[in-house]
């Protein structure tokens, strides 16, 4: 039998944001997505998301059509409510703590558009030390004093997945 | 023996903000801490916390010098780790994961200064409905489209724990 | 102003059974639940729950009867959801995860009863280093081998509330 | 391009068990655990673990032995310490409560041997309407009233991974 070790494993992106997108730009934020799904899966990225509609659906459907592998980090407990283009579904049973699972599971996040959920997962995602690179999404400053720069705001889909990848394979940063 | 039926919960407040704070007005963040917890412990807020140090000891401290009752919800498994003004120490097991009980706990929630845990607390906290009253804290401006009018900018101490009576006293709006 | 530190905390002792008990010792259970509320109480002992019904309702029924303090940890969001014998309402919005908070937040667990979400919460406690108490609840065996000797058996709800008190008072063990 | 659509899911089933197995039937639990895993594996099977060492490296070694597909839900935030035989590395930062998420993600479960976090993971297991397999593991019954027949005892690890794949074709039950 030869040698079974999982010798690398890629690196792991989590694309977040809407659900169910609405508004003037919802169908430009879901090309994006898609987009930004198929740019990382050629890179060899897995693509991690929230495993549902909108944003996580067009991000996981651009990575499946490009080859890649996606993993769906569901909130309910039933593999089924994953969309069609996730390979791995991880149904929690946790509900919105579920959000905390995205984006550690993920070695940098990528939001795109987003309301109050994809807030909670880049305050998530700082918090637990990745890097986190917006799109038309949240703008973040802080009166009292900023955290660090590990937030990164690109101008398109392309400048996005390679800001994503670049600071995956950098890695997270040690938090205590 | 009498009706023991609990009549009426007193609303409850989540004060947050870093449990470390550093830098030229750290002084005046602890300071506006317990002013807070004052005003919100004599109007009978109980004040909940993440139990730990810094604004949430400060906040815990002024409320209980006002007689008033105060929550610790603590990352950690073990009760000691709550500082000395928790009068309900709540510990989780939960590590960041207990952000969202903190913040859930609550029928509103103050956010004084703060780092990546406090944005964390304050998109869970909008995510599941609360108001966010924020003091020297985070700004937060949504490229895409705001996700509604949930996040209130206070100028003082006094002001803010006001805000966060009135909308404790509002209480959470439904989300999905 | 003197000083307001909290000089002692109560124990807390974790009561845990069925939300709705059925079949022909359901009203037995309720009893005892109520009962062991009741002693705990008398004990100065805080009650927590789960904050539901059944049990959880029975035994802060008790407690709250006796003058005590009680705490019910939620599954939901809602505090209006806790019953009427809850003092201090924490809403976690975790779902079933909550489980591993209503036991981590306690010193010692007593089973009264119970399926499998209590079955859960006993193997959580265990794994949390709480020593269980049973009372007509689940029998563990392990083919393999014991993990030790933190399931104690009572036949009553006295000798129940008894051993609870007497273990929450020589706390929790470490555990890795 | 062709449709990407992810036509079909492989069953997954958790395989639960100690990190860390001591004592005279040490050995023996770690050969099951590896049989187990190449067992499923080569019924098509994902093998889902805890991510760690002893039964859960173990299964997931004889899973990618047989070429098999393996996920490890981690309970730190680094990736890194997953086991070398997890293809699919979950962090999730939750600590204890990643059990939850370990058999909330599976179909059935399959507990060998174990303690107090296995005992917590059956109990999850159940109340999430898992059926759950046992071999060598824990003995359970119930005082009051048993919670219905999806506990099922194995002899040996042919018989455990049969009946492991059967029920999770068969899928979870639902649950309130």
């Amino acid at each position: 039998m030869s040698d079974p070790k999982v010798s690398v494993r890629p690196p792991h992106v989590a694309v977040i944001g809407e659900g169910d997108p609405r508004g003037p730009d919802a169908h430009r934020i879901l090309e994006w997505a898609e987009e930004v799904g198929q740019i990382l899966a050629r890179s060899g990225v897995t693509v991690v998301t929230g495993g549902l509609g909108g944003v996580m659906r067009a991000a996981s459907h651009g990575a499946v059509a490009a080859g890649g592998m996606t993993i769906g980090i569901l909130p309910g407990a039933d593999a089924s409510e994953a969309n069609d283009y996730v390979r791995q579904a991880i149904p929690t049973g946790l509900g919105v703590a579920r959000n905390l699972v995205v984006v550690t599971s993920a070695d940098s996040v990528l939001a795109i558009g987003g309301r109050h959920g994809t807030l909670s997962e880049i305050g998530l995602a700082l918090r637990m030390g990745r890097h986190v690179v917006t799109l038309a999404s949240w703008r973040l400053e802080s009166e009292h004093r900023l955290g660090g720069p590990r937030v990164h705001r690109a101008r398109d889909p392309r400048e996005a997945a390679a800001m994503a990848l670049r600071l995956a394979q950098a890695g997270p940063e040690q938090v205590s």
